[in-house]
């Protein structure tokens, strides 16, 4: 009896043996070597727990025991995020992509990318490019599963950000023959603050920043003597109204930047099919930091122009953004970007009808007027999801309406960046939950306070 | 008997039950989850043989098989670059940094980085930052550490490559109310060919690149008119020689670019103590293609017109490049440079050891002369170990050096690129072992047609 025990016993324990030696040796045989370290440093990383208001990263500040630290969301402190900072600010200044982290947090495994020591070390990828050739094919394909941009018989050229594709495009569309010097450089109010900067401060001889493109509308149709280069953003930033040129005619030179044209934020009711349209990155995969943005252009010449422009300035972008954008829009295009257009779509949507149920409740303050349209993308309705509220103090005296939004712990951006009166504000509606549910209770009080008040 | 065998059987299988339980389920908790797929990736495509003469990338074009191609040295070709190109020209131009790839093969577990899919997607770190201030720190250790330059109380501000910074710093020391406009840029030739077309590309009213300096040493010393910004490029690229300012006074600035004093091209008599020095990951790692570079800046205004420019012209760089330079400066670092600059010192002075054997056989060709020199950081005399070979043709009908060499299979930077006569060529030591090979070998033929002809 004994001895039959034993031997079953014996059996049992040989073929567990059997069981653990193929799960070691011959499973095993995808082991990894040199990757491991910074597998397990990453993963390390990951693994400490910021109370979901925060996030440690690889090359954070060390704690004493040599670990990277949390960094918090702006209104949360404490070692680990815990602790709610009073009188914090909410920050709905800027244009953050973070709402998109989560995205990327449950799809851990598909996005990690492991570059080696020795990884694309040279200036060019192959035939002396600057760019990779699988990045392009893949931001072609993008569009046409989105449908939101037109890129057959066009060139391709990637920028530091679409910051750096901006400047490098006005200085290709102004460095033309035709076209008399200084180029006029205009937008239609409200426009993108930054554009600004861009006209004007770099001091260059072949372009001028003059602002609201409608003090131009009726010199620039009728004139051989001035020449013009319109920035049209589309969707708008900061009202997110879908926009045309207003200038047309042999010294008008058209720019899209394209930036909000994702589900995310708009319908896509046709492909976009202009001669320069700019996309970037940081607000289709939320990745800003990346610096990573792209041009579509027609014309030849043009493209050429940029390249030198983008060359002689910095002589290509960063190999670690490159291959890092093609393994994320990999992970988007896996399922024709339908989990993160849904994703994005659904949080920017429900925080704008959160936020327009307050205002809405106010008298003191409207919000842009947006309405459902459909969308060939999602093949239905889609509701209005702008990336920024555009927010309005309607009362006289309010002129100087983010000082009203401040004095009640709020911080947006105010409408004279925008070429307008600050009588409007913009708000962000891209950050992290964090950051936006603040806001939101922030809003709450402001509005509760006026109906007490007016009661 | 039986019996007793069958017991030490069941008990030996019962030891290894534990032993293999241990393994798997005990030591296995570091084991990897989300990290995995892309590590193994990562794996998979360095295992991918090119027979010493190229590399596979995770980015790079695929196969009909679904895995990335082997990207071949110039001369070679094939499915793994195991054919060698017929009449193919030795390539000597360019700075391609590729002679360290081998280094970081070699430390391939430490230098490894594995980013998550969520790493940083904010345009800014923490305090609103554009910078990793990891980075900024382990910057100021290796300067140090190698004792090439003073930090100390200095700002340091990052750029996407020193050709950003070269630009950035044109912009932040001609913006002066003291100094007439434009400034003249200049540089002592032969001086590096890209500071040409940076001063002239972007057509500010700033600046303007006004060529070699010395046409302009005296009457800058005494006039109050013109004002001066001279590019200092110590060692130089060429001719790799120390250097310092020509021009002094109220009205000069001076901007030292240092890409290459590092112990792989020079002694390291002391410290660098200008006022603004640029340097590049480029010339130190070999990773020329992270676009990463870094400036040392004295003074506050000027520190603060850089940010301001990097800030419009990109809105600062990838957070990627940043995890990745921190990753392997602590490589670097780890045995305080000794292993990276001792590969890469021996490595370039056996070059130029081969170039001037075969060179010194000619009369009709010759080289930059350099000196043995104490180099601080080795604590040792350090012997010539250039970037560059400066050839000059000696023969006064070899006007077009270029084109000499372009007959023999060889394609080098002219002299005219570098403000000089083209009876110079600059030639590479840089590339990798296949590149210089066949640049030694093609001059042998050259030199050894000449001393068949002579004879």
């Amino acid at each position: 009896m004994m001895s039959s025990l034993t031997r079953a016993v014996c059996v049992v324990s040989l073929l567990i043996n059997l069981c653990f030696f193929n799960f070691i040796f011959i499973r095993r045989q995808g082991a990894l070597t040199w990757t491991r370290k910074s597998a397990e440093e990453a993963e390390e990383v990951a693994s400490i727990d910021c109370s979901g208001h925060g996030t440690a990263f690889l090359d954070g500040a060390l704690s004493n025991g040599g670990k990277p630290v949390c960094e918090c969301s702006l209104c949360y402190g404490g070692p680990y995020c815990s602790e709610i900072l009073p009188d914090c600010p909410a920050n709905a200044d800027g244009g953050d992509p973070l709402f998109l982290q989560p995205y990327w947090i449950q799809n851990a495994a598909t996005s990690a990318v492991t570059v080696s020591g020795w990884h694309r070390m040279s200036y060019s990828f192959v035939k002396s490019s600057m760019l990779s050739d699988e990045l392009v094919r893949q931001i072609q394909k993008l569009h046409e599963t989105v449908g939101n941009a037109v890129t057959d018989g066009k060139f391709i050229v990637f920028g530091v950000g679409s910051t750096q594709l901006l400047h490098a495009a006005l200085y290709a569309l102004s460095d033309d023959d035709r076209l008399s010097k200084p180029v006029n450089v205009v937008a239609l109010a409200p426009y993108y603050s930054m554009y600004q900067e861009h006209g004007t401060m770099f001091n260059t001889r072949n372009f001028e920043w003059q602002g609201d493109v409608s003090l131009w509308k009726n010199i620039s149709n009728n004139s051989t003597s001035k020449s013009f280069i319109e920035i049209v953003t589309s969707p708008n930033n900061p009202d997110s109204k879908l926009r045309q040129p207003i200038l047309e005619g042999p010294f008008a030179r058209i720019m899209y930047d394209h930036a909000y044209y994702w589900p995310h934020y708009s319908a896509i009711p046709a492909p976009a099919n202009g001669d320069l349209m700019i996309f970037t990155l940081s607000k289709i995969t939320g990745h800003a930091g990346s610096r990573f943005g792209w041009a579509i252009i027609k014309d030849a010449d043009v493209f050429q122009r940029m390249v030198t422009y983008l060359q002689y300035n910095t002589l290509g972008l960063s190999h670690e953004t490159q291959v890092r954008a093609l393994e994320l829009l990999k992970v988007v295009l896996e399922d024709e970007g339908k989990t993160l257009f849904e994703f994005g779509y659904k949080t920017i949507a429900n925080r704008w009808e959160k936020l327009n149920k307050i205002v809405s409740a106010s008298k003191y303050f409207s919000l842009q007027k947006l309405s459902p349209q459909y969308c060939n993308y999602f093949q239905d309705i889609h509701h209005p999801s702008p990336g920024y509220a555009w927010l309005k103090c309607e009362m006289e005296e309010n002129k100087e309406c983010h000082k009203v939004l401040e004095a009640a712990g709020i911080s947006g951006r105010q409408g004279s960046s925008f070429g307008v009166e600050d009588r409007y504000v913009r708000l962000t509606l891209l950050r992290s939950d964090d950051d936006f549910n603040l806001l939101l209770q922030r809003l709450v009080s402001l509005v509760s306070k006026e109906l007490v008040d007016t009661n």
